[in-house]
This record gives C-alpha cells, structure tokens and sequence, in this order.
C-alpha cells in the first residue's frame, strides 16, 4: 500500500461518526435542522496541481470551480466557501480570479485564513452546499443493468493544458477555467442511482465509481465524447480536469439534460472497467496522465 | 498597509454576502434549516506556526483545538472538521494526535484531502459547528459600562513553550496540547455582550475586541490571573496560545463559570486598551511577542 493509500486508510479509521461519509466518499453528508449539508475540501500545491509561472486568477478560479464540481455531483446549492491562503506571487492576480469565479457561480467567500511561508504556494479551499435531493447521490449506488452517462466531451482540458504550456494560440480556457456543473447536477440528482464529477481522468474514476459499486462498468471507447483529434482518443478517456458528470441511471431512464450513453454496468466480478471488452487495470493505463 | 491586510482587506470587498461575517469576525455565521452553523478554517505552516521538529502529534492536537477554540468562543457545539493535509515528516505521529484530539472533544472528522509537494509542510482545518444560542456573541458587542473578564491565566503556553524549546523538565503541554473551553462557551453565550478567544496575547485581542466594539477597554493588569513568575506578568500579557476566552457581561453580571474580572469597558476613544492608566498603541508593546 502506498504512503498515501495507507494515510487514508488510517484516516477513515478515525472517521468513525455514524454521519461522516466524507473520507470514503469526497463530499461529507451531514444532516441538521431539517437539511442536509455537503462538505468539500481541496488542497493544492505549487508545482503539484499548478505551475510555478502559472495565472494566479487561473489557480483561483480552478480551486473554487473544482470543489463547486463536487457539490456539483451531489446535486448541491453551494452555500459558501472559506479559504486558507499561503501568500504567493501574485496575490493581486489570485484576488481578481477568486472574485470572477466567486461571482459567475454565485458563491460567497464566508470566511477563511491567510498565512505567510516560505517555500511553494499550498492553498486549500473549503466548499459547503445543501442539498437539493435526497437522497443525496453516492458514487456507490450504481446497479447491474444500469446505462452509463457522461455530460460532455473529455479532452478539452488536456488540449487547453497543452496550448498553456506551449503557449500556441489555441484555447486554453477549459484547462485554465474548468466549469462546475451545478444545474446539470441538480437536474440529474433526483434521477441518478450513482454520480461523480470526472476530475482525475474517465477511466479511473468510472473505476473508482464501479468498485464503489460493486459492479463492472463496460464502457464504449467510440460513445464517449471527445473534444480532441480521433488519433487522442485513448489519451482523451484517461486525461482529467473536464469536470464532466458521470452518472448512471436505471436502464431506459433518460436524463433530463443533455448527456452521452458510453456503457452498461454489469454484475460481472471482471475487472472494475471493461473498456471494448478487454478488462482494464491500473497496470493497463487506467489512470490519470498528463502526456 | 501591511501585504497581508491589504490582502484580507480585499477578501472582505469580496465577502459582500450578507450572511458571510467570517472575513471581520473570525468564524462565518451561517442560518440554515432553523439552525445557525459556525465555520472557522485556519492554515498553519511547519517554520512558522511549528518547529520542523516538533511532534506531528501536537502539531495535529493544536491545528484542531486552536480552531475547536474559535468554536468555543461563539458558544458552538463542534460537529466536525475536514482536514487539508501535506504529507510531512512523520504522517504516523500526525494522525495519533489527530485521533487524540478528537476523541478528546467528541468531534468526527468528516472529510479532507491529502496532498504531496516539497517544501514546508503547510496543513489546513475546517471546524464547523452549531451554535447554541442566538444571538450568536461576537467580538462587537462591548458595551460602555460592561465588565471585562477572562476564563483563566495567560503565561502557560508560554512557559511551555520554553520548556520545549529549551528541553527543561518543565511541563510543556499548555503548549503542546491546548485546550478549547467549548463547555464555558456554550455555558458564557447567552449572558456575554461579546466573546473570542485570546490566542495572539491578551492585550492584542481585547485591543481588537475595543476597536471592533467601538470602545476603549480599560485593564488593570495585576488583575490578569498569570500562569507565570510575578517578574513576567508583562510578558504573559502578551504571550498568545493560551486560548482562555475573553469576554464582557454588563456591570453586576456574575459568570456562571469560575472566570476573572480584569476591567471594564468605557465609551473613551483614548486609545482600544488602557492598561493601569496608561493607553496602549502597537508601537509599545501590544502584541504578540515569543520572547
């Protein structure tokens, strides 16, 4: 087991509260007064999740856009955000980001901390949201039988990382400016029998939402959306940060928004992902690669 | 104006949203569902707010009870925190503390995120909390006339601290291992006019609970109960970490808790403190100081 596998495995052990699902699932869940509230908290470093010479508005905008994605996912209003902010080099750039991203999704800063360090950036940022059905939708619950969807095309993010970083006069915006798809999640909520935002590659995280299962997810590589060259395909399913919706539904349902049918879940102890029938694992290439 | 405050500065332009008073009061106050939630996040970073050496234990206990604090202030009943985590020097130790204190204050961790980057290790923690009783005290509400008081002496943190440092015999777990007084809180909260917790030194906090009051607090330092030699009492005045609660009643009010008058308020805009008749500025000593 890895360093960081064990971690969070020791974690979950202290996550003992009958109402904390947070650790084994994303978002916590947590019932009061009548609602129920989603919790989501996000890290990231300089040089990790961001570069060095990267746009601070970018930093912020994906920061907030990435946990507002997993509110997203469960169908959730965001209520707030709070923010811990490791001074960097850009402070102003960082401001002006985190106030455009703040107000195109409606959100409030409510709260947070700031903190002077040497060494590389680390922010963290703290989502809270209601939610809008329950119950609320779990990466988990996806049935044998059930049709598999996504929201959108995989890829454009790994084509806009690419122009950022070869600094090419193509978009980079669905790399720098991931969007949160909140109204698609609150639409697909009340519907959906599993759902997860897609942000560390298809592939993997259809894994993750079929192990979570306890099912198989036979996925067609040619139904699932690209925004990419045809010869990117592969690259496409395993690239991350599009922040698409993958969800499954009962067989026949049809999803009130538009989405892409790319496979069918099954009771098949195979492997999680059986990609055009050959039985994908980590080994494989399943996982999230930037190229 | 200092990097940092005109950065938090700007955080509050953008923390316009009525319900969001994190950003000039510490901890967010948010109604929901007929339940009024407290949000409080704070970053700590190793070099700065601890050693490199020290025990990931206590690094992990005070990261969760300097928040549970900000909590106890607002008279709130935790209900968990989600913790943002950089793998450091020693993960192992971290999570025993962090088990620790949790099961010390009865509060489950609900989720996070663990990240990896080089550097200094910087660590995030998000307490949210209901509060049990409205209206919820803040650090405005000082009234001219009102008693001062404290829930206990200032100085231990700091002679723990230098017994950790200097690896005396001394005992050093008012600094290692500080306690938040979540039950004086909650049993404070519907009698103060105004509370907070005393963690950057008692004469810098009651100067910002004057300001945000609009009223000068006027303390007779022999009256501070200190947890250190009589030579040091102007030391342990302004030593942080404490984490006692610092906070107002109108005159004649009695606490329901063991707690120590120390001054009162007064409608004198002299200057936020007056310490044995003598107006305190930051150029003469207010603040925190590790001597």
């Amino acid at each position: 087991m890895s360093r960081e596998a064990a971690f969070i495995a020791a974690l979950r052990g202290i996550a003992t509260h009958p109402a904390a699902r947070g650790l084994a699932d994303d978002c916590a869940v947590l019932e009061i007064g009548g609602e129920t509230l989603i919790l989501t908290h996000d890290a990231m470093a300089e040089g990790v999740h961001f570069l060095p010479g990267q746009d601070a508005a970018d930093v912020a905008w994906k920061l907030v856009a990435s946990n507002l994605s997993d509110l997203a996912a469960k169908g959730a209003e965001p209520l707030g955000v709070l923010l811990g902010y490791q001074f960097g080099p850009d402070d102003a750039r960082f401001l002006a980001g985190l106030e455009e991203v703040l107000v195109h999704f409606g959100v409030p800063l409510l709260g947070g901390d700031t903190i002077s360090a040497t060494g590389p950036q680390v922010l963290g940022l703290t989502a809270l949201g209601r939610a809008t059905h329950r119950p609320v939708p779990a990466r988990s619950g996806a049935r044998p039988g059930d049709a598999i969807w996504i929201t959108g095309p995989v890829g454009a993010a790994m084509l806009g990382f690419e122009a950022l970083r070869d600094a090419t006069a193509a978009d980079s915006a669905a790399f720098r400016r991931p969007l949160a798809r909140l109204a698609d999640g609150r639409a697909l909520a009340p519907l959906v029998s599993a759902m997860m935002d897609v942000s560390d590659g298809l592939l993997l995280d259809a894994s993750r939402m079929a192990r979570a299962s306890g099912v198989s997810f036979a996925i067609d590589s040619m139904a699932v959306p690209i925004a990419a060259p045809e010869a990117r395909r592969a690259e496409a399913l395993r690239w991350g940060e599009d922040y698409q919706l993958l969800f499954t539904l009962p067989e026949g349902a049809e999803p009130p928004i538009t989405a892409f049918q790319i496979g069918t879940a099954s009771a098949s102890a195979e492997a999680p992902v059986v990609l055009d029938g050959l039985p994908l694992t980590e080994a494989k290439g399943l996982g999230y690669e930037h190229s």
